[in-house]
């Protein structure tokens, strides 16, 4: 059973009369605040052998566990503020990694201007478990959804596609290439907090890739019922990750079926698209066109004669 | 290393600045709120062959993933109120299993007035893991704290204590006895919500009882720098466990150091003793005075003579 599915099925009627879940279909839930702010919390896991591999550096797992759930607090436009760790660890975990893990924890929490701020740990011999709560702030008139893209809204994202699926091909062994920055962007997300905050009151959808863009653009459509089309060659990329596949032959459509970018993915109304290219500006980041919003009930994608392209996998769900 | 060693050394540093983690020596954290109000939050991690048994029914698993939590809520005086969870379950998984699962916390919902905001799930082979994360509600002028215990305070706990130990040595084959009482016990935590409600403002200082009587009285003497003193035979216990240790020689220490009661453990003061044996009768539920704080810098046990009684094992730390 999907994991949509079973969300569907036994988790939704659990939050049927509680309005701060936002039906279980966004990044965060939002939470009764002070006036005129929400509370944004969100939560998620990360487990070996199924979101990072065996024997990852503590810096890059701390990296990658606050990495997603800032991309949350981004894409619902929140200013964070407390983070909260549960850890399964096997008894063999030494000090020397406790103190490489918490250092970075120090450099994440300048970063960001968060605080850890409880949590819980556990000595368990089997793959390492790590869930993260994140809770921030947004203010009520600036809050970003996902289910509120609008037809003949365009379709944006931040920085470049596909550099961190590049990179855990690279750091799996399957893309025999010494690239460092596509190693990094895999093991360094770069949530975009201060784009979201900026972009809050003035886009009209926003999600972040963590599952992939196609992925992530579906789950727009399928909670705004619309569709979208993509040009495929407007995806922006790295100058590393177009010699990659380039050297490699690799389907673009692979790139926008990883997960793993942290980046944001956004919905814009024609007449604000320039107040959004100077933000962009201003954060020195490329917010790239990439198509629009339509009356469909699909995802479609071109090629740049406007030739339609078969999507294949669409995007990618954890097994 | 052992946990809290762990806590001091690395976690510590990273809450310096930030009041509302309590410098993680507290049940819950408490973060800023509307006014005249805190914010409470707990998140606990419950791990298969660590925390249960293998091939737990999912109904045992919903309740000890929310009783830990609840308990914790209770702990600190607050009014629980949203909760998400995250979890990893073996791909094999059944849709009964979730039924069976989430059946379980429509009935928690209902007794607690809470409901799911959200969370993640994670398909991954390996032991069960999961972590939940509970937001309540306190006034601050109720909140109750672990290093609030003043020297004189009289010690007193909620219900029956070792009831939930004896369960587990059932349960797993130790004590050949078929208590239903005592196995529901174990497995069905009654955490004391309202009675940490109606107690803040009241008592001087309160934690729940999940590693043990012994190692969370050590815990609130460590963290309000007093000592304690118990004496063994005024700990209350129930029939069921009566006739238990009797009947294979357990020694009652054994029981002040298993885990899992989730009853509550507060101290008051003299002059408030009153006003709590009204709230247990309220309530109809026993709150038995077992001990006093003291001025030493150690936790001592009696018997009802008034001689020494060696603590033995202080408690259970997880591994």
């Amino acid at each position: 059973m999907k994991e949509f599915k079973r969300i569907d099925r036994f988790l939704k009627p659990l939050v049927i009369d509680n309005p701060p879940a936002l039906n279980l279909e966004d990044d965060c839930a939002l939470l009764p605040y002070t006036e005129g702010k929400k509370l944004v919390v969100t939560k998620d896991a990360i487990v070996e052998n199924v979101h990072f591999l065996p024997n990852t550096a503590p810096k890059y797992l701390a990296r990658k566990l606050l990495g997603v759930n800032l991309s949350d607090m981004a894409a619902q436009g929140a200013t964070p503020l407390y983070y909260f760790i549960a850890a399964s660890l096997p008894k063999s975990t030494t000090e020397q990694w406790w103190q490489n893990f918490t250092d970075e924890l120090h450099l994440i929490q300048q970063e960001y201007a968060i605080v850890l701020t409880g949590g819980d740990s556990v000595s368990h011999d089997g793959d390492m478990f790590f869930s993260l709560t994140m809770i921030g702030e947004v203010d009520a008139d600036k809050i970003l959804y996902r289910n509120t893209a609008k037809i003949g809204d365009n379709i944006f994202v931040s920085g470049t596609i596909g550099d961190a699926y590049l990179g855990l091909q690279i750091a799996k062994g399957e893309i025999k290439e010494d690239d460092a920055f596509l190693k990094e962007r895999y093991h360094v997300p770069h949530p975009r907090v201060s784009l979201g905050i900026k972009l809050g009151g003035l886009i009209d959808c926003a999600t972040d890739i963590s599952d992939g863009l196609l992925a992530d653009l579906g789950h727009i459509c399928d909670c705004s019922k619309v569709g979208a089309e993509i040009e495929l060659e407007s995806i922006p990329l790295s100058p590393s990750a177009k010699q990659t596949i380039e050297k490699y032959s690799i389907d673009l459509r692979e790139l926008v079926s990883g997960g793993d970018d942290y980046e944001l993915l956004f919905t814009v109304a024609p007449e604000n698209e320039e107040k959004v290219e100077k933000i962009g500006k201003e954060l020195n980041l490329a917010l790239t066109k990439i198509g629009c919003i339509t009356s469909s009930n699909s995802l479609n994608l071109r090629d740049k004669n406007g030739e339609g392209v078969a999507i294949g996998q669409k995007g990618y769900e954890h097994k």
